[in-house]
């Protein structure tokens, strides 16, 4: 009969919270009264279906009547509720999982069970935003072994879907990021998909830098796609190269990276079990793995990068991965653009075999392709490269990639931004240094990756002969207020391209 | 002029989410688009006086209009904002004492100067929980050693207001919680105070208790009174036991204290910083520290309490505090009464010398009180007990604590509640174990510390042989509906008294 009381009735009140969960009730609502509910206090909201965690926020205005209940619309979309339904609320019961993550912050090893009920709380929506930060920090600065890390890769691959394919072999490859325009992956699907490997390729959108691989790919196609078109795509064509967002592998880690990217810090145990959570929910069975370094990429030193290569590798191994670190020069961007649609013109330059397209993505692209190719057992050791080059050179890797691209639904010709400004040197000398960060940093003001065609085409490299008002970069911009606030930036830092 | 285009005209909300800072700004605002604000951003928001950090919230519906931005309850109180008062929004800068945080999780040692660069960032409200929750991690599970920890306390007494008394001596008590009805300070300020020591007490309200001090004092006078109140009735009686929540001492400690409880850990740096700050900031001289241990108060093992003493007096030595820390019996509750008015009653019994005083609260002021008097230097060792008790047998303490409530702005005679029922047992033997957190939670359930005159009067102490219908306790509440819902979790709970 108690329950029976904690009934409310749903009003829509159009507030947008990302993916936190708010629930709102009146400050005379008998439940919150009733209940000794609290200004966020965490609570269940129910209706017949489904289940989700809220945090509560009082209403003392004529927002909401005492019977009403409104939700965030992140929420709401959770629960897929309509107008005047009737939602029911509960006291949260205790979360059990929370007891590891107290004895992982007292520096104890948890085991495979603990961190499988970690992840199954999290996945569920129970964690709250401090109850994450903790479970993040108490894992990081080499807090976990490698079984930890291990077991913490196999719960999160348990935690979503994982798809089959039904092939021996199925390849994929990774990047730890954080070099601008370096978009090999679209070149790379082509490349092998055409040689007759299997490489399903799902990517993420940009959380943080001026394109993610799904939003260059959209310039060209369509990525979102359902896992029933996914599928046909590949079994056709070999390979796909989409958004991995609706696919819900591993979906703790969407959760966590959103907290890492708010403590800006990389854990190496979390990063690892990010990684190859995700290709093996996906199926894949050889991976390949860029490690790019450099004073501005993601990863500094070749140290850090030497023993991040051998801890991928045995947790690779321990959950059944064959995994191949490559580690790469980190030091400036690659290719020429940098934002969704500069970066598509690059990558068909280098498929179309054009004599303008730009070297340090051909080479990188032909490089990664051969590991792939030598990794998979199917092209012998030292024949990878020249084989990569052998299918580009045909026009076979353009061909598949257009091919590719018609399945996914569309193939459209990138179109340049209408506004741009000529960024020249303002002296003459030796190009000594490009701020990754910052050059990306102003790919961003200037609107992309939301405004595709936004970004930034780059002339020069390291250790170019610079004459005084060569042409470095041009910046492009949807709007002239966005190349405005681009240039504002560009003006306030000198050291974005720094010439000696 | 780009900061003319953030202006903004405020609107009322009536939206409350306790501390947390909200701002909402509808999806078509100008300053959203033109600035990229997405929801959850942290961005800072100001008015002609003041600035705070709110987190994003953006409406699409027409509860605010373009030009409009509303706020969370105690975001509008910080800024202390009028209806249509113009707010100026702006990217929030990099916080760059998060360089420590993330220095900490790597287990890095930190100065003074980082701890008081962190704890000064978190006064000003630039933390996030996300980053509140990282430093406490960070900082839990042994991370901290004992120099840090000295200069964490002294950066928390750095961040806030700290009092002066104009007096040499300036004594003071702390316990370290966990035991239900152990309402000791009263009797403690009222002996030494009518002894002739300075003792002027701050204390908090219940935070997941079902009463603090604050509370149980706010039955029998105010215990809201500015800082020139405060001086006034220190001056005039040498004491006073107020709430401490005006004082605005180490303001730091009251964010700390909500995650941690929200993480349900107490790291021992933060304990320590926390007890210790307070009490440096208040300007004690000799400060007192009760440690009950017992299987289900918050400190569980005599080895436990042990290193925490070592570590209090050497901290306490570090801040220029004069700490004795006391380990005492936290097996059961103390006292009959649980709540409010219940433990009220028992005090003013034991201060009147009543027949019935309920004795284990009366031993326990006495020996605390005897220990702040030769702490103190005051009282000659071994001295201590003996001249509490005469003080408190000659009707002196009584006297004291009538004049310091009427100080304090009235006495008023405490209340019982409308509504009882008698628990009584339901089989003989002896009483083999008291859950103090069980019990509590039943006295909160029956509406302490909201409905002051709700709890428990407690008849029964550990090993007493108690007879079958015995009157075990009796649970006050001032509804019929608050009667029931603790009767229902009485009644899922057999172990709340274990008679064997």
């Amino acid at each position: 009969m108690a329950q029976q009381s904690n009934i409310l009735k749903y009003k829509h009140l159009g507030i947008y919270t990302q993916n936190e969960n708010v629930v709102y009730m009146h400050e005379d609502c008998h439940v919150c009264v009733s209940e000794g509910f609290e200004a966020l206090t965490r609570i269940r909201v129910s209706n017949l279906n489904i289940s989700i965690v809220a945090s509560l926020n009082v209403i003392n205005s004529d927002m909401l009547l005492p019977d009403e209940i409104g939700l965030s619309d992140s929420a709401a979309e959770k629960l897929n509720v309509s107008p005047n339904e009737t939602l029911y609320v509960s006291h949260l019961e205790p979360i059990e999982s929370l007891s590891h993550v107290r004895a992982k912050i007292y520096n104890q090893k948890l085991d495979y069970n603990a961190y499988k009920e970690i992840i199954t709380d999290i996945v569920q929506g129970d964690y709250s935003n401090i109850h994450l930060s903790a479970f993040i920090t108490a894992c990081a600065g080499g807090r976990m072994d490698i079984n930890e890390i291990s077991d913490l890769t196999k719960a999160m691959i348990a935690s979503g879907k994982q798809l089959n394919w039904n092939k021996e072999i199925v390849v994929d490859k990774h990047c730890i990021g954080g070099l601008p325009g370096n978009r090999t992956t679209p070149l790379i699907v082509a490349i092998v998909a055409a040689y007759g490997l299997t490489m399903p390729k799902t990517s993420s959108r940009a959380i943080t830098s001026p394109a993610g691989t799904a939003d260059t790919m959209e310039v060209l196609t369509n990525v979102t796609l359902s896992s029933e078109e996914i599928k046909n795509v590949v079994e056709n064509e070999g390979g796909c190269i989409v958004w991995g967002g609706t696919a819900q592998l591993s979906p703790a880690d969407d959760v966590l990276i959103k907290i890492e990217k708010a403590l800006d810090i990389d854990s190496e145990g979390q990063l690892i079990a990010s990684v190859l959570s995700k290709k093996a929910a996906a199926g894949s069975t050889h991976v390949i793995i860029d490690i790019p370094v450099g004073e501005t990429a993601k990863v500094r030193s070749t140290e850090m990068a030497q023993q991040l290569k051998e801890h991928l590798e045995t947790v690779g191994k321990a959950v059944g991965l064959k995994v191949k670190v490559v580690i790469t020069d980190g030091t400036q961007p690659v290719g020429r653009g940098i934002g969704p649609t500069l970066e598509a013109i690059d990558i068909l330059k280098v498929l179309k075999n054009e004599a303008d397209a730009p070297k340090d993505l051909l080479e990188r692209a032909l490089f990664l392709a051969g590991e792939l190719l030598e990794l998979s057992g199917k092209v012998e050791k030292g024949k990878g490269y020249k084989t990569a080059q052998k299918v580009l050179q045909s026009g076979k890797a353009y061909k598949k990639f257009i091919a590719i691209c018609k399945a996914q639904g569309r193939f459209s010709k990138p179109v340049l931004a209408p506004y741009k400004i000529e960024i020249r040197a303002e002296n003459s000398g030796i190009l000594e240094r490009i701020d990754n960060r910052k050059i990306a940093k102003l790919a961003k003001l200037s609107g992309a990756p939301q405004s595709k065609s936004a970004g930034i085409s780059l002339n020069v490299h390291l250790n170019d002969k610079i004459e005084k008002n060569q042409l470095l970069y041009t910046l492009y911009a949807e709007s002239i207020g966005e190349l405005n606030y681009a240039m504002d930036y560009k003006n306030n830092h000198n050291d974005i391209i720094t010439i000696i």
